[in-house]
């Protein structure tokens, strides 16, 4: 029944049932995680080929460079080959770097910080600067600026991406704007896939001539139906619209092949690969080249990681139907409670009463089931309405999954009472 | 003969004898290269069992963590263990990290540059800072420090390390120098290994709260004699001298196993790595386990490092022989340049006369012989007295090697010809 449309007293003795149920939860003593987007073991069995690779006296790549010593700061031409077709960017402006994309963003920023971009007239760090949030949005994004005292402005998701209007109204006037985050395919949490009209109106909006936006497809081929989407060509757009080096294109194998021993992708302008490769060749002494042609051996071509990104939903379309089934049968009727259904990536965006998330993650924590802290896909991890959680179905066993999403629908409920008895009271 | 001994004709006549040399040299059109210090493709072999490393299934370490997924950001205890008694780190100070010893080097001071240190009272970036230079030292140290525009001021290099008394005047008077660059064993070029005296003294003198020493242990392990030195407890002596986080102690497989597929090492105080830990937890979704598996399983034990670091030496030590060995015959009568006799690392260092060196090098380029480009191993590359040149035996076969180093000695000879007739001139 439609709690908002029950009388106090009906309202309350559903909460004294919820309240039995959640007992009986607790006293379960359970133990469960739903706080992480991390690949299941079995997701991770896929690519057990990998451990024996490139295999003995396998160690020259297309060119003839022995991957075993120094250099080749820009990675393999074979795996930049493959992940440059399955990212949309031209392989002479990819770059097959380290084991994560979220280190380049971290680098591209205090490059940024310390010594400008190539459209800066001056370090970001030589005055208080800006990024543009669209939330929710990625916790490990915004811990990012956060740790180094860039100022974060929310603005809205919407279902086909950012608000574009929002965006462009900030960044016309306030040239301090220097960044945006973004997740263009399934966007982490809300899986939500940005559209043309929005990704060139992010591309052409007017801004400071360095300002730059982090695109993280770090779900382009995590697909959870028949074909992820063909990734728009930005660099090729940013340039048609004037702004050439707007765009850093980032993403890896993370939960393609193994979660922290993948390789991370860096995709720009010539101008911007340019510049940055001089600055990493200051950095480091170059990207793991081994493990570039190990995943090069593995995959073959662009292709073979679409047939293993096939496997993989086929361990994750159970689990998200787990999960929304249990979200339809158990919360559905009492409209406190609304949910993305998303095609791909790795979460799914719960949304409950206003007011209501914060209560309903501290019942699930004390009951052992742990959820993602609340407001964490927000900066400052403020939540301004308090109704947004984070739900991560991939890690845990399926047996796991349905008792957890189970007791986390019970929390979502008794929080629901709650919440609506203080506005009855009010 | 003595050069400076000879009269105007005598040395007019070995001029011309050198120059019909020199001539038959450009005339062999080679293409020989002593510039960098890369493993040679024989000291790579002897790695090759990496490359089908752990091996099917094999993916958990010794606490059970699936390597293959995210987390860990400290590193494998196992090889944490093996590096921590190379390095003279207890294993629970020690990190385990990604590929490059460099990146680690470089985060550190991008770190303080944006945060500042445990015992900073504001961001390095808040001021002009300095960093001590020991030189000649390692080009890529000076380079991070350059492109971060930190002032490197250079302090002599003695037998047995940093001219300490030179660096204490410095540091006791100039809070704004924050750093200093250090190769303690077998350094970069010269193959200096610091005394206990000369480290004790640097541990210990005044300086700025957070003044650090970037202690880049790089070759701690790399001899050409019987046995490395043991490795100073740098740390426990910086917690006795009262400077308890003033050190940090770098390491890398680099020139262990694969150059670019190794696993790097940061050791320090309890509340560096604390500091550290929490700073990379927002960079980096932490280090390739896998890789540092790999590395565990390949070694077994310290024991196992140092044996195979004696492959290393049998290739290693007849080059380094050859080359000392062309030295001598060819320049030692001449009394026109000194050389180091090193007992470990990658480096002969090679001093001709004052003004010399530019000019040795140019020659050499002309004969089709790369070597380190002049003041390499000097702050701005500035070499003051233009007489430093570091060659690099390890990387070529034997007889390039042979070829390389007859042609240099040709070279250094011809160029101190010309310069003694300049000075006779004048």
């Amino acid at each position: 029944m439609n709690f908002h449309s029950m009388s106090a007293d009906q309202l309350q003795a559903t909460q004294q049932d919820l309240r039995k149920l959640y007992d009986e939860l607790r006293s379960a003593g359970l133990s469960l995680d739903l706080t992480r987007g991390k690949p299941a073991p079995e997701q991770l069995d896929l690519s057990n080929g990998l451990l024996s690779l490139p295999g003995a006296d396998d160690f020259r790549d297309a060119a003839g460079t022995d991957t075993r010593n120094y250099g080749g700061i820009t990675g393999l031409p074979e795996i930049r080959a493959i992940f440059g077709e399955l990212l949309g960017v031209d392989p002479a402006n990819l770059i097959a770097a380290g084991n994560s994309s979220l280190e380049l963003m971290h680098d591209l920023t205090t490059f940024g910080l310390l010594a400008g971009t190539p459209d800066s007239a001056q370090p970001w760090s030589a005055g208080p600067i800006k990024f543009l949030c669209p939330a929710p949005g990625y916790d490990r994004h915004f811990a990012i600026t956060e740790s180094y005292g860039i100022e974060m402005i929310p603005v809205p998701m919407l279902p086909n991406g950012p608000d574009v209007d929002a965006c462009a109204a900030l960044t016309a006037r306030d040239p301090s704007i220097k960044g945006l985050w973004a997740v263009p395919t399934y966007s982490n949490p809300t899986g939500v896939t940005f559209s043309e009209d929005v990704t060139r109106a992010l591309l052409e909006m007017p801004a400071a001539d360095d300002f730059r936006i982090y695109w993280d497809n770090a779900y382009a081929v995590h697909t959870l139906v028949d074909a992820a989407p063909t990734p728009f060509p930005v660099i090729d757009w940013a340039a048609e619209a004037g702004n050439p080096n707007r765009v850093y294109v980032l993403g890896s194998t993370s939960k393609i092949t193994f979660a922290g021993a993948g390789v991370a992708f860096f995709g720009s302008s010539a101008e911007n690969i340019e510049w940055y490769t001089k600055r990493a060749s200051v950095t480091t002494i170059g990207p793991d080249k081994v493990n570039q042609l190990r995943h090069a051996r593995f995959f073959g071509d662009a292709d073979g990681v679409r047939a293993h990104m096939a496997r993989h939903r086929e361990i994750l379309a159970p689990k998200f139907r787990l999960v929304l089934d249990i979200l339809d049968d158990r919360l559905a009727d009492s409209k406190v409670a609304a949910w993305s259904q998303p095609e791909g990536g790795y979460f799914i965006n719960l949304d409950v009463l206003d007011g209501a998330a914060r209560r309903t993650i501290e019942l699930a924590k004390e009951a052992g089931i742990a959820l993602t802290g609340a407001g964490s896909a927000y900066p400052y991890k403020n939540d301004p309405l308090d109704r947004n959680i984070r739900l991560a179905p991939t890690f845990p066993a399926t047996e796991d999954l349905r008792t957890a999403m189970d007791g986390v629908a019970t929390c979502v409920l008794l929080a629901a009472t709650e919440t609506l008895s203080a506005s009855h009271e009010s």
